[in-house]
């Protein structure tokens, strides 16, 4: 059991294939079994009131998973989020960015599963958490 | 039972209280237990290859059962959503616009819940499955 | 498209492969794209109170489109569920069966998703909603 | 922040309310924000083949996050699932116990969120995740 893909070559895959949204994140740490992302809260991800939207948090968990997918299998699958089961716990603190901090909990041949808990930065309580499962479809000769 | 706000009633609220994304959604229809909202498909919804993107879908299912909900209650009150479980089934359509039919399931004193069938425009077979609870906070007098 | 098994074979096929529950369920109507399923509300069933209990909810969802599916594909395959979602929303009335009322919403080749609801018999308002994905493997030559 | 019912004490609420079920568990460990219950595996807990049924995983989760609540709040409150999400992700070995480990992730005034890892007795590799809401009605003076 290994890496396939560091974190630079996270970092690079994603300003490659999502121009749409690299700026949005940062990939802090991985390992393989665990990712940390980092959502760069700007204007366009808050809702009035100023805090972080549902669908950027969506989005921050959903592509935690799917990185951390891509770190284990490498890039070369093009995996599809099939479920997403989301808890919104606490409103996101002002101001501040937001961590995913994502756990790989099954990676089968056709399918993984991975839970991530969304905390504001600097903060211990969780502001979300969700469960996603990717299909990762089968390679092509 | 019978709706607290008509379709221009909430057409104006969201154009209020959500300038950020009035742009994006159009009401279809709403009744006492239905309402059909339309995410007006822009580059801005769209990954990579034209497909909307998982984030827009969710935001999508997410406003059509707030609306729900709200058109029931009256604007007086501030809905959280707590909870989301979405099922991607399909690739959606390119080029058109995506539809939420969205059915309240329950509405109680403190909790509301509805479900969500995504369809691309002109197509029958669904996109992606949604339900979503609403926390609903108690008025103050 | 059409039915692989008839509600006859579909009760046979419970009675032979599993004795254990067949005394719980009845299969009332299937069709291409729904089922109804009626658990036979007994003590064992229910919790402190004469309440039908989460676990028996719980499982005539998981039957209900496990059925559905079996149904569509025939016998041979050996369907597992690998997520569901569910949202309680009322008690159930006691003293009566509750009917699971499903719609088969994809049937790809790896994975099928439907959702359930879930009526005390003769009442209208829904005990409960729950979404369920079965994966289908691949059938053996 | 402290404990409300100690280990001795949720036992004996178990016993003394659920005695239908009272057989089937065993905590093992209880903390502020952790809870590990223990699924004493027997014939009623199998399908065909000897696998732990869906209901009775189902069954552990939603009762390991129950006794985790009012192991907070205390025996006077009567708590209620209202959502609960979960993924299989793998067949549970046969002839062990099932254990759960709760994690409490939020604990509000009306809602309480936990999730739950599954896994068989001496095995790492977890055969289900759940996350689960209570509802939890105001106190009577």
């Amino acid at each position: 059991m290994s890496l396939k893909m560091t974190l630079p070559e996270l970092t690079a895959f994603v300003a490659a294939e999502f121009p749409q949204v690299k700026d949005d994140f940062a990939i802090d740490a991985v390992s393989e079994d665990a990712l940390i992302l980092r959502l760069k809260v700007g204007d366009r991800h808050l809702r009035p009131g100023g805090t972080v939207s549902g669908p950027a948090l969506f989005g921050l968990a959903d592509v935690a998973v799917y990185l951390m997918v891509l770190a284990r299998i490498g890039p070369q699958a093009l995996a599809v989020t099939t479920n997403c089961s989301i808890d919104f716990m606490r409103k996101p603190a002002a101001g501040v960015d937001v961590l995913a901090t994502c756990r790989l909990l099954k990676l089968g041949r056709t399918l993984a599963v991975g839970d991530v808990l969304l905390r504001s930065d600097c903060h211990d309580a969780p502001v979300a958490r969700a469960s996603l499962t990717y299909s990762i479809p089968p390679l092509r000769a």
